[in-house]
């Protein structure tokens, strides 16, 4: 058994890795810890955990004890991870941060957009960016994840095959997204009530969003040169699901974009290219890891649409998470993401 | 008072007619027609009425009947008013058609989307599209007005002031559209059911959607061109609201798109431009008739983001025919539509 | 124009207020206080209300301004009426508060439930208890008003013909009532969350809850002797709302109960009694201030179930608060609370 | 591996079958039948199994086909498993019926609440009811099991300790009963709109639902006499989930009512008894297969108020089954039942 603990266990994807880790036969979780909530039990938090961990309690987090196990999951707001992954390391722990301290590979341009500085420049350099659809092959050997956000998902997988072919202008991406309110996370907000945020659809960050920067490392990355990039992020009145919904303007005589997109995913486990003409639905990857795509060319014109959908806090976060912990203790790398989505 | 009629008056846009109607002070409801629900008290199918038109029954569609009042409303499934609407004009009853009947100038284009012969091609030419800040003066002097569709009010409103300043590149245009399930109407659907469609997000009609000709043929208009129009319908999980967002590429130095859209739309009853870095929510105007704008410049850029919100019942059926008939009747243009939104 | 204030503006009934008065043709709000939120437009906060109270901003609370006033409504938490009452009220100014802190007319038993001692007891022997349907008269010349609590005023309506005429067992009633979330109110705690309160259900204070006491004593003045209570509230996942089902037990040879119900609530003119066999849905009154109600006995027994919805925000709190006000003016009592339900 | 059929599998209880049985190591699903989808891939139609039983399709129901299998549930509405069982059995499958139709012993009853006369009177003798916290010796060596329905899987549950120990008063049940839409089936109906059951709650059913008999019937072999139930059935907003309140009167001197339940329970591996105070929520056990109980006696009087929370597609109907299975075929009875519940 792979030993592992939980850093910041009681937001949302704190409790979705529990849950997904629930069913994994080859990991047993050892600690969990919450400053806040220190000496609480986990099933007392979460019921639904109730006989599945009921001997695990939140504690203080303490490196040294962290530092015994084989991996430790960052759930944390931004920073934390800076402040304790380097210890860990040195102590041949492996660290998969879900935050987004190691996402942007330029400390500079992470410290303009998180205001503040960054705590661990150092290990820039070793951390691997855990999207395995691009970082496969460095994800097995990796130190250091960090799981991309769930925006940057749903969207770098949308433009990935389009953006290696070169079919498209890469100086005019939209991206249009939509995400349910768990995106927020669990902090006790007014704009997250119920009472609010139901029976309502808004944009926001329509100005500058925090996951600007990171998709667009990623898609540069794809296209090896910088791209212009158009990012708005809506919130829809529900509690799981991201979908992108992304316009790009065909360059080239067309190809067939279906069979690049099926060629490009076909050994992929988490990509789902559905049939041509498809809209594929957020529920359908509901507790899921599986993105799901489909790509139109509506009128036969110029304008590429994909839509993809993925459940924000697996594929988006806990789940690729699982996913990358899998390639990195050389497990299959489906093991415990097996379930198939909750639907209806 | 005007005494009027409504034909089809069991969907959404019927029962929500005479939810504003009976807040207005210049309008009397004669008659309520529906095949299907004939002799049914129209306070026994919707509760929220009983008090406010008790005495109101549906009955069969009979057009001396109508053509003795004032206006008709047709809140009908396309192809109806075609086949009534002729006679009723002939007897002096002004028509406001809230289906695709009269939307499209073109007859031959209205066969091809609606698959079917357009069934009263005669009547087009006095037909005046009912979107008071394009066609104001032309809607006060009509018989036959053609209530714009949800999509395309929420879409027009807000590329209307970038395109009569000829700010934008006009072959550019993408519309991301959001819409309650309102917008399917109240057919029993698979598709519709709460256990379907909450929950999940989705799109549809990538390919095509019959609002598509209807808002190219109004945005031609404003741009005294053919422009290209990219549109992309979804899903949300709410009963009420449109959100749409709009993206257009600069094509000038750019002006002050704030002042620009504030000054367009300041003797607008029903358009709220709101201010610099807002982010309309759709509950703002549930049950309301304005149509609230926001203009962004991401990173001040080339790109422009219009985000349009407006209750796809209201702005965007029921609420503008009454907008329409106000305009036809020469009533003050916000009679009966001054309730705020209920919020929350 | 009557000149009111409402102090404690920012939750959900005073902005409900502001709706329903916006639409009001006697009413002028002239003040509304909040500390938290001093010197913000209202219409800032509430977008809702553009347009409607545009030069309305949140003040300090000031006791020689709102006593310049001819009404102040209390939209606050429990303590703070008890503060200011009694000033207003020796300035002429009549209070209308929507809070619990006059619906007890036993002070310790107040101090019992709400944890803290009761700040006016000397207003208690005017307070009056401001249900129309058993107060009308008092309230007509009341300067004080305690607007009930939403949960009884649903179980009160419900209960007050079969207690008036005396047909059930006092001693074994009970109140299953379930409650939109706008009832916890504005405050951002985790629990009212759309990410945790939406698709669940459950019950909350099953061993006491603080209306408990505030509804045995309308029930006693109802019976004229002790009642005995059973009250379980439940969350159910949306805004607006309540519904309580109502069990007793017949005590006599059973009367035309659906006669009954009729002939009590025949004058009132916000209580519908609805066709026997009827089950009344919350949404028929969302935004309204009527009380629906149905009265069943199943199978023929000696069980009676009472069904009874109304709009938590409205006739449990705001549209009752001005239909006091109406009455206590002398103005017609339905005045400014005539739109119908919002439905769909 | 035990291979199974399903018959009627495009409805909720089947999909969730089918999801369920992905997990399960032991089971394989050969055939699923379907008269209106004959033809049509399972995941085409269920986008959430794609990958998981891609080479699944609808089919024909064929006896000779499915007498083949080990196992064969039927999902199917009342009435069909009558016609099909008996030739099954005698071929040697066994029958796990999801719908009504074996649920009562009494045929005339059957008759009388079904509205048609019982298809299968010379079955009854030998079905069992498939509650296996009362029933579980006979499950293990049934041929055929009706599967309990889902207010009565929560109602049983929740009274069983209580009746079985003789503590209440049988004559005076109540329960208060709240589902999701689900519980309405996947058939287009208009009022299972998004639209219509949404932001609103309402009773259904008050004067009689077809849960009552069999509910009564359970209750009775508790008691072992007649008792007295009233059964109000509500429509909560939300997709999965049914919340029983059950209240009754204490008869004798209160014992450890706490203890009496968690002693009842200890051993059942999916009745999950919560501590003291607690408030189950629908949530906690969306998509798993336990029913979580609290027992409260609010004030310390002599009302005793079972707040019950199931799954209504999996402990109250597919769940279940699968349970059912497990027992049949001598089998873990929690195999492919262990996912934790999805939260939030």
């Amino acid at each position: 058994m792979i030993k592992v603990g939980i850093v910041g266990g009681t937001g949302y994807t704190g409790v979705e890795l529990l849950r997904l880790l629930a069913q994994h036969p080859e990991v047993s979780v050892e600690a969990i810890t919450s400053r806040s909530e220190t000496g609480v039990k986990v099933c007392d938090m979460y019921p639904n955990l109730r006989g599945h961990c009921d001997t695990l309690t939140f504690s203080e987090p303490d490196a040294r004890k962290l530092g015994a196990l084989d991996a430790v999951f960052f759930a944390t707001p931004h920073g934390v991870a800076h402040a304790l992954a380097g210890e860990l390391l040195t102590n041949g722990t492996r660290v998969i941060d879900l935050s987004a301290d190691f996402r942007l590979r330029d400390a500079d341009l992470w410290s303009e957009w998180y205001g503040q500085a960054h705590g661990a420049p150092e290990l820039l350099g070793e951390a691997v960016y855990g999207l395995p659809e691009m970082h496969r092959e460095k994800i097995r050997n990796a130190r250091l994840i960090a799981v991309p956000g769930c925006y940057p998902t749903a969207v770098q997988l949308g433009f990935l095959p389009l953006l290696e072919a070169g079919l498209i202008d890469a100086q005019q991406l939209i991206a249009d997204c939509k995400s349910g309110v768990t995106g927020a996370g669990r902090g006790a907000k007014v704009g997250s009530l119920l009472a609010e945020a139901s029976e309502s659809f808004k944009a926001y960050g329509a100005s500058g969003h925090r996951h600007l920067p990171e998709i667009r490392q990623g898609l540069n990355d794809m296209q090896q040169s910088p791209v212009g990039l158009t990012f708005v992020p809506h919130l829809t009145p529900m509690i799981r699901g991201i979908h992108a919904t992304l316009y790009s303007q065909l360059t080239t005589e067309a190809d067939d974009l279906q069979t690049l997109f099926e060629q490009r995913y076909a050994n992929e486990p988490f990509v789902d290219v559905m049939p041509a003409g498809s809209h594929p639905e957020t529920r359908s990857v509901k507790g899921n890891n599986t993105c799901r795509l489909a790509v139109h060319r509506p009128a036969g014109g110029n304008t590429v649409v994909v839509l993809s959908v993925i459940d924000n806090l697996v594929k988006g976060a806990s789940g690729q998470a699982i996913q990358n912990l899998n390639l990195m203790f050389g497990l299959d790398e489906t093991l415990g993401l097996n379930a198939p989505a909750l639907m209806p």
